[in-house]
């Protein structure tokens, strides 16, 4: 399998710490988004959203969307399972994984900071107070989703395994250091990053360590 | 179980389509987004990311995101299935959900539009501009995501079964023709929106069929 991919890219950045947590290897082909590589006609043939990832499997098929992509990976391989089985849970885990997928991550997307700086001519300190404002609502409601009354204790979002919460948390906190984003306030969240920080898969996956990190 | 509601969310709008595809009856509240009501401290004890829909099951367990909802309805009662039992087209019927979930929606939503006009200042036009951009940008996405090389014909995004790419398209559609996004250029999108149209299930849900439509 070919997983094409970005460095910095916090939803490639999901997929490899699954593929490393299943023990899956591919075949890493760098897409350089602020070298506009994403939207040259080969790659859009590929991918039409002119996004990372994308997973072509050993018969041509593409696939994208990074959590359609983990979620394919699941059924692949199942253990260690990311999602757990039953229900409520799963439902549980997928939600911290959509806050986060669906209500951070896109509005900061390069294409979409972009688009404010050039369309509706933000300034930089409107830009940055924009990418605070949504990673701070977005993770302040992450901490409250993974600890509600009578949820299992860590270390990590959803008790002592690691699930797809936690592999879309972490390269959140990732983008979020990056602006200097404040999260003292966040403990549960803390905790869950110092957890995931020791684990190989997430190590192996981290953006120092892919080939096109600069 | 009880959905926490409002006529024109296109993500409770979703979840009511899954809801009436399964035959499943809920008790619908109506939280007001016009009249602040998601931000009520007893809605937000409910649902921390101050967001539409919220289904709450019969012991008070509370789930919330569209997505991770109509998974849980999918376990809860697997028929019609909404997502296909092959994984690797279960994969693309995902991505048609994601593409439209985290690429499109959130950058619309409410909450957005209204920090783009009051923190950045984006003038009328320039927000009604921001709107279509996303809209268009993502639907020309799925009309390719829908209908690739040696995929089985329509009338469905994904052949002759409603699957959840046509759960999320249908509600995405009725807020672009709200915003008067021109789709006449996207003739496979267009031809699940007219198949959907006939179906009771896609009826029932529609925003001018509910309790609190206005």
């Amino acid at each position: 399998m070919i997983l094409y991919d970005y460095f910095r890219s916090s939803a490639a950045y999901r997929v490899r710490i699954a593929l490393q947590m299943k023990g899956i290897v591919v075949e890493h082909r760098q897409v350089h988004l602020q070298r506009g590589e994403q939207s040259r006609p080969s790659y859009l043939a590929t991918n039409p959203q002119a996004l990372v990832p994308t997973l072509e499997l050993d018969d041509g098929t593409v696939l994208t969307q990074s959590l359609a992509i983990i979620e394919y990976l699941e059924a692949l391989r199942p253990e260690p399972r990311l999602i757990p089985v039953d229900p409520v849970l799963a439902a549980r885990v997928r939600a911290v994984a959509l806050a986060i997928a669906c209500d951070i991550h896109p509005l900061n997307n390069p294409r979409v900071v972009k688009y404010l700086e050039t369309e509706l001519n933000a300034p930089e300190t409107g830009v940055d107070a924009w990418r605070r404002h949504w990673l701070l609502n977005g993770l302040e409601a992450v901490e409250r989703l993974i600890a509600p009354m009578g949820s299992p204790a860590g270390p990590f979002c959803f008790g002592a395994a690691v699930t797809l919460a936690d592999v879309c948390l972490i390269p959140q906190l990732y983008s979020a250091r990056r602006f200097e984003t404040p999260l003292d306030h966040l403990p549960r969240i803390l905790a869950v990053e110092a957890a995931c920080a020791d684990l190989p898969a997430f190590r192996a996956a981290h953006p120092s360590r892919q080939a096109d990190a600069q």
